[in-house]
């Protein structure tokens, strides 16, 4: 033991007279007891709880107290938000809608083609996904200001989790019905989640690790973009960065081709000038939104001139022409594939929901209406299988488009018609223009549409904050980078559930002090004025009480007492003769922790300790009385506050012993 | 909305007058600011967490500051508890141990048979699990009480887990190597857990989920011995009540025999009368303890001199002769069987663990002595290691002998050195002895064991604390009773496992307001005399704010204000100006957790209300100091206490609008 520390304690303790004792002790008059709550009915307690865990946001609240056909507009208007805002839809919300319908079209229809390339599919299947989905979620979802459409993430993470099942270079066809059918499942997983109210699942993925996520899959997507950049022919299919580094260099004297590399530069320099201007000037914002169709206008019309695909440029070549085909008969149903696609859809489509519900509540948050998360999956999730029976791989919320609808100022979802029109013209009429696109560009656009993914302003603030958030954070990014996106996920996963289990098991204590004249006693490390009581030892407990902590609980607070009491022995002090555990903090307690209250009760018994409790809340005293613990101890030894504990320690026992 | 609740609020709050407000400004003069702890080196914080969530017993305490050779005397004694005890012993001590020893010996011999049977082995494996793993438990352990020996419940487990695996009438060899294959790698993971400090792992089980699991193993393997108590042949492997009981009844005509039966349920009527006076007067405790030798030895007499095994009485026949060999060769280190060895051995030592934990701990307390989990962890997996090659299956403590254990007057492990020393007697001399023990003198000394592990008054208990935890109790109960040991486990871990999640996610929180008379502010649904501050709403949250409920949190709180706000219209009172946040119970917050608090403020910023927080912890001050968060809404809108943070909030504001 540290012997300063001592006679550091000793002048506190000294410090702390008996005065403030009998002030305590006038203060208080013992007015008020604990409050034992009403017995509350069993179904009726049940209820509550699981409406609160479920219903927490009272979904049927409007619908209370009103006539039945009142009732019945209602609902549908819950279910297609569209019939509620569209009466009081008019011309001036259509102007902004249109402007932005125009700016995020302009904006997907290059990146849709290479986000489907990103998950091994024909590009056509980028732009049909741009069109039946966005069409449904105008109709369904609530938020005003989403773009939907494929996004970089999930195409990533499909393309990567389809092609561990079949090689889609071997077996387009087969490949191409996984992906219907990973999507039909995905789109299944979000309505039952959303239907099942059970939304608050995707709430188990840390911000931080998101953040690290994000940032690891856009570096992984920038890599795989170097064979269209740099125009390699032979690419490793592996997305970790040794790999992919390996590959490029392997091909250095054979495999680049400069004419490749030259428009591929010269166009990704172009747009990241662009990203650049819209960032430091807001009003230009348009400029970075459009500037990907310029790109691949200019480009197209230059391979075409100069027929550079003649001298190793490689093009798009195909997109076929004409909207989505019916894929209702490729879904597997039955089979092997039914399970793998099952298993592929569940992850991508809990991914796809992270992405789009963040979007949203950041949206509704910055025009300040309400977001209902359940419902949302439900119309994410509709879209997504109505989707997948015409053709279309999973859709959701797009970061970057979603920003550009916001900025264009789109009013309502009549902005995603506008897109999905101007989509549905390009495939009936426009898409043999993009035969002679050059693949670079492609590659360009999404290089300068992920960056934006990399948020290094918010890895510093989760390092400044949390030193714990950051290793998630950092673990999910290197798991991204040098294994592979399912293994980055799976890190996130399992640190984001070790959080919450360390947080469980591995409560916080804290002993009291009095604050100096107040009545108030206060953690003696965040107040290092505050003074310890002689011979009473204080201690906080900071959660509730459960099987997972309770044998802790109960062993941290006899060391607390065992330190404590070597302390007093070397400094002669007063011996302890009451614990005071304030319980303020502790929310719940159950069977497991009733039983370590016992314990620890019958531990201080043997040392003449007298166990008192301050400020139990209605939960916890309704345990107490349930279980006889409070008449075990007294009933006279539960307390309102902690003061009024303190002056119940008798002053003679406690000053004279 | 309800009208009486509305006039009831209106009353309180008309009740809590300006006189109120006035005293309690008068009382604080905001001498103390909140506390913000000293910067803590990054390193130093990381220790401290890890140091305590691994080490939270502080298990190198007594090698502080001691001399080199010191240490490595304490470091022997803590692998080798006996080298400290040993010291100390005596002849008195031995006295105790002998004759709780030869107790214990006389209860072991006729349970291990049995226990053997239920996980299909045969007879002489229950004595051999029943010498060596005492042995090497009495040397490492650190239970003064426990007594280590195979247990039914594992047995059964086991038993029923292996045979999932290799059916044990065809392949007898093979099931023999799997279940030593299986008994070290449940050594392996008990030593490990312990090493690794991962003790707290097996308190994920919880208190209620273990009541209702023993009781379904008690009654699933008393349904089992009715093969042997009703002498039935063709006996079903399910485990389940239904099939089971489907078994039994189809055999009635063909199938029961009637000899059999009367020897069966005299001799379990003897046991359960016997058990019976033991429990009214606890001086006869020794009668359970020696009924089911003196059952098998009249038994046995019985049978030998009527040859009643001619008429169809089975009878265990043959128990090899000699000690314990060797099955270092056994156990399968590669192949298949490796994987499927590792997987039951873990969930088997992992059961084992939670009970011989359990009874030490209960023990550990009742004498009042320290019980250092992940020490007796290493001690319990060597010697299943130990144990694994020398033809032992899982041992572990058990409740009965335990108990007997402790009423004899053990002092030391030296009793399990007794009850060894018996066993390797029994084993070397007394083997053919059992050759005419009939089988349904097993069956009832299991079924009399087991009874014991139905405690009915418990569940009543947790019944009456905690009702979630009861569907936890019962989901474990009627999971193995109706389906198998396996599925009740299951069924047990994840209800343990929702129920943590829930607590995470769905944290409560409460309306506060102030009890009369006093400058403390309480849940008012607790205390009804407590009355709200007009124009201030006092929200409590009563959780840690993490990632995986700081939407919920933040989106609570807007509805707490909703229907505050509604209310306050109805009954033309002040509007809202202030809303406080008691954070005493938020512990710590993470990124997500600010980012929600900061969405908060947007909120309540466009509704012209104040944002207010009373009371954060150190954690929670750091945090919203490193985010800037405290700059955001003012450092002076952080108060030391509620009825601080009531009082700043200007009278004439919260008065007059």
């Amino acid at each position: 033991m540290d012997p300063n520390s001592c006679s550091n304690i000793e002048a506190e303790t000294k410090e702390m007279d008996a005065r403030s004792l009998s002030a305590s002790h006038q203060h208080s008059q013992y007015l008020h007891k604990v409050g034992i709550p009403p017995k509350q009915n069993l179904l009726r307690e049940f209820i509550a709880r699981v409406k609160e865990t479920l219903f927490a946001d009272d979904p049927l609240r409007p619908f209370k107290d009103q006539p039945r056909s009142r009732k019945l507009v209602l609902g549908i208007e819950a279910i297609f938000p569209i019939f509620e805002w569209g009466r009081s839809y008019n011309w001036r919300k259509f102007r902004g809608d249109l402007i932005a319908g125009l700016t995020i079209a302009s904006l997907c229809i290059p990146q849709d083609i290479g986000y489907a390339r990103l998950a091994n599919l024909a590009p056509q299947y980028g732009l049909y996904s741009s069109f039946v989905p966005p069409l449904i979620y105008a109709f369904m979802g609530s938020s005003r200001d989403i773009a939907i459409g494929p996004v970089a993430v999930v195409s990533l993470l499909l393309g990567s989790m389809l092609s561990n099942e079949i090689d889609p270079n071997q077996n387009e066809a087969e490949y191409l019905r996984l992906a219907f059918t990973a999507t039909f499942f995905a789109g299944i997983t979000q309505v039952t989640l959303g239907f099942l109210r059970l939304g608050f699942l995707i709430d188990f993925l840390s911000h931080a690790a998101i953040i690290g996520f994000m940032a690891g899959a856009a570096i992984t997507i920038a890599l795989q973009q170097l064979k269209g950049l740099l125009g390699i022919q032979k690419f490793t299919k592996k997305t970790d960065i040794i790999s992919v580094m390996r590959s490029v260099w392997g091909s250095v004297h054979h495999g680049w081709n400069w004419q490749t590399i030259l428009i591929g530069v010269s166009f990704l320099s172009f747009l990241l000038l662009t990203k650049y201007i819209g960032k430091k000037n807001k009003k230009f914002f348009w400029v970075p939104a459009i500037a990907p169709l310029i790109s691949v206008i200019l480009s197209t019309f230059f391979v075409y001139i100069t027929h550079a695909e003649k001298k190793g440029v490689q093009i798009v070549k195909n997109i076929e022409k004409g909207i989505n085909p019916s894929s209702v008969n490729q879904i597997y149903f039955t089979g092997d594939y039914l399970l793998k696609g099952l298993k592929i859809g569940v992850v991508a489509g809990m991914i796809a929901l992270t992405e789009a519900v963040a979007i949203g509540r950041t949206f509704a948050s910055m025009k300040d209406y309400q977001l209902d998360g359940n419902k949302e999956m439900v119309a994410l999730g509709a879209m997504n299988v109505v989707g997948s029976l015409a053709s279309c791989y999973v859709a959701t919320g797009s970061f970057s488009r979603s920003a550009v609808n916001f900025m264009s100022g789109c009013e309502t979802a009549v902005s995603n018609i506008i897109m999905s029109c101007v989509v549905f013209l390009t495939l009936e009429f426009l898409t043999p223009l993009f035969k002679y696109t050059p693949n670079a560009i492609l590659a360009a656009i999404i290089i300068s549409a992920v960056v934006g993914l990399i948020d290094v302003k918010a890895a510093i603030l989760v390092w400044k904050i949390d030193k714990f958030d950051f290793v998630a954070c950092l673990g999910a990014f290197l798991g991204v980078v040098f294994a592979s996106v399912e293994i980055g996920l799976l890190i996130a996963v399992i640190i984001s559930f070790a959080k919450i289990l360390l947080q469980v098991t591995r409560p916080r204590t804290a002993i009291l002090g009095k604050v100096p004249r107040t009545n108030v006693y206060r953690n003696i490390l965040q107040y290092p004025e505050a003074t310890k009581v002689p011979g009473v030892l204080i201690v906080r407990v900071d959660s509730a009480i459960y099987f997972s902590n309770s044998n802790y609980v109960k062993e941290r607070i006899l060391r607390w007492l065992m330190d404590e009491e070597e302390k007093v022995k070397a400094a002669c002090q007063p011996t302890i003769h009451f614990l005071i555990v304030e319980m303020s903090p502790v929310t719940d307690i159950d069977t497991s922790g009733i039983h370590a209250l016992e314990e620890l009760h019958r531990s201080l018994e043997k040392k003449n300790i007298q166990l008192i409790l301050a400020n139990p809340g209605p939960m916890v005293m309704d345990k107490l009385e349930a279980s006889k613990f409070a008449n075990l101890i007294g009933d006279d030894k539960i307390f309102l506050t902690v003061a009024d504990a303190v002056s119940s320690c008798s002053p003679k026992r406690v000053e004279n012993v």
